[in-house]
């Protein structure tokens, strides 16, 4: 099929019943899929199973400096995690406290730190009306929720191809109480886009107005690649001490898509001095993390290649799952000239981006045909896209034979979206 | 002996001669004995041995209600641990959060978000610059830390047999800058005091000028027994139903003492307007808790019956330590009018009061000769106690031999402290 919009009325017209045929046919089926989260899948759960399965004669109760893991103390986490979280971030074992089950967590912990109790010696950023952060967009919703929670009002910050705008992120950044940034800097929720080496530079070696400026690096799927050729991001640690800037960013990552999700263990690596601030206010909010599961994930993942051969596995269930969804995004939408997509080397999400005005429009459709997205708008700030144009998709749960059917319902629903727009169709997008 | 109060000048300096040659004993003896910290022993951990060996075979990996405990989501937590955290609160199920490994995490994220965000539609904390919040003294150092943190200043309350002083409870919750108290109700730290019936009643039913005063009421030692004769506790939850004051309650309880320390399960249970606004924060915060391990706690301990049994065989490897402590002041003390001390039915600790002023000395007396008890003053805010009076004792984690030893120390400390000081004799009290 040829670009919808150069094609006559009535080769649209008739496109445009044959997409609505499509449509109707699943609306008629009954169907329940859910796409809407980057839950891993039962069969990925399973990869874990071994950590299920030990026993205090495997693990022991001591850590490998002799704690019992089974008492109070810690705050910092085993050794032996530290330092493979160390090297999963790019930052030295001693800069790192490897906590609890949630890497989210950590992250709200840290803006509610430096908003009730400022940062670096700074005023607590609670204290300055106009807060702000940059908002990357797309971006993950769950850290724009963080930003709305404590009114750090969200500037928004284009992604490109290298990651977001640079040349609008500094210049954003000469407002004094724009005072900080989430970043997804490898495989990015949504786009699956990882920064270039120029970018996680620039973000080092840029001059914000706000001495307290933080960049939370969220790594999220800093190991989570889907091929063999995958894509590489720069220590941003070693970036920063180039510009004497290592205060300014604060590093996060999790097991949760690597073993148990939500049930596994976060870490976050930080600067000399933001260590020892964060530390001080972690040794009255908590004694220790949960040290004896720590200590079941330190038996099995001690070095980067422990880590990296679970994530192969990984990567063989979730390939066919999102080369299910990209071979039908493909083959139905390639050169419509109505949609386009990523196909992202990494990570958990495909993201879509259609017609602008039109986005909801298809996401109502989805859902009345019984395919649950994750709601459209989800990936701006404050929940409302300006375009209405972008998509998550998430393949990582449904089956692949669920997949086709769930992309094939969602191009069904690009089309009638895009046809009725050029056809002057009403339709219920209000 | 008689009181050393009313003794000869010749017997007292006899006596004082006694004390400091038994005490060089022990200095010359290298003695290293830690009663610090209320930790559990090795001992008390193994009675959780069973939670180590649980496999995937014995809990399968869904919660009764179907949930994936491997995967996202189930933020309250597993239905098995609220009913039970209910149950030892006493708290409807509903109104339950069961959350991770530390109570005390859940304690500073209720204050830092009132501080932060205020509670129940009013004004955030820290835009009082007059908050304040009252410090049952002696009381415990983690709280006061967390106060201290969020500059609440507080104002100290006595601890009085029946629980804290309510008439000046009663007078000090007029300022309306008085925003909270935390509470240890059954075996309190320090002193071991259980609040009477009437104390909860009044705090139910008080007259606060601050309409977002809140208590937290750290079930801490809630079922910590350590006899068949046990403290009973009013049921704070209904209590305040009578006085229309649910509100003012949030409670804290876990398992660190029942299963690991900080390993374990912690939860809080609140009203239903509480709950509604803490749940609403925790959703921004995390997306679960980790429901693994509350699935393996939730194997072993579905009942109070499954929790009562543990906590007797808990007792019965308190009880000898408590009692070689005990018995050493008894006949160490008794009748010198020099100390007075608690006798506990149950919870971590000895609280130890001895002469105004000489509370450091002793303790300095005890470190040289190898003895660490917990801070002196740490039983106070800002970890100053203004009599320089309270010692606390933590008997749980060395053996009863070492308790001898180290009880034996202590009085000889006192001992000394108190004839130099009825000698009028210098020493390094400063």
């Amino acid at each position: 099929m040829e670009d919808l919009r150069h094609c006559s009325a009535e080769a649209l017209r008739t496109f445009y019943e044959e997409a609505k045929k499509e449509y109707e046919a699943f609306l008629r089926a009954g169907i329940s899929i859910n796409m809407a989260r980057g839950r891993p899948s039962p069969e990925q759960l399973d990869l874990s199973d071994n950590l299920l399965n030990l026993t205090r004669a495997d693990t022991g109760v001591l850590a490998e400096d002799g704690t019992d893991c089974r008492n109070y103390g810690g705050l910092c986490g085993l050794p032996t995690c530290r330092k493979l979280f160390g090297e999963i971030m790019g930052y030295p074992a001693e800069n790192v406290i490897v906590a609890g089950s949630s890497s989210l967590n950590l992250m709200y912990d840290y803006v509610s730190q430096c908003c009730s109790h400022g940062v670096g010696g700074n005023e607590p950023w609670l204290f300055d009306p106009d807060r702000k952060f940059i908002a990357i967009v797309p971006g993950y919703d769950r850290h724009f929720a963080i930003c709305a929670h404590f009114g750090l009002k969200m500037v928004s910050v284009p992604m490109t191809p290298a990651g977001p705008d640079m040349d609008l992120v500094e210049e954003i950044v000469k407002d004094p109480s724009v005072k900080g940034m989430f970043c997804v800097p490898k495989y990015s929720n949504p786009d699956g886009i990882t920064y270039s080496r120029e970018t996680v530079e620039r973000l080092a070696a840029m001059k914000t107005a706000a001495k307290d400026f933080r960049v939370l690096w969220d790594e999220a799927y800093v190991v989570h690649d889907l091929y063999d050729e995958k894509d590489e991001l720069a220590n941003v640690f070693e970036a920063a001490k180039k510009y004497g800037t290592e205060d300014r960013f604060v590093a996060f990552a999790s097991t949760s898509k690597i073993t148990f999700a939500g049930s596994g263990l976060s870490a976050m690596a930080a600067s000399d001095a933001n260590f020892k601030e964060i530390l001080a206010r972690l040794s009255l909010q908590i004694i220790n993390y949960d040290k004896l599961n720590q200590l079941r994930h330190a038996y099995y993942y001690k070095t980067m290649d422990d880590i990296r051969a679970q994530m192969k596995k990984h990567a063989a269930l979730l390939r066919p799952k999102f080369d299910a969804v990209l071979n039908v995004l493909h083959k139905e939408l390639d050169g419509l000239g109505i949609a386009s997509f990523n196909s992202p080397k990494g990570g958990y999400f495909i993201s879509l981006d259609v017609n602008v005005g039109s986005a909801k429009y298809v996401g109502q459709l989805c859902k009345d045909c019984g395919l649950v997205l994750t709601g459209v708008g989800a990936t701006y700030p404050y929940g409302v896209d300006p375009n209405d144009a972008n998509i998550r998709i998430a393949p990582s749960c449904p089956s692949a034979a669920e997949l086709d059917t769930a992309a094939k319902i969602l191009c069904a629903a690009v089309k009638i979206a895009a046809c009725e727009e050029l056809l002057g169709i009403e339709n219920g997008r209000g």
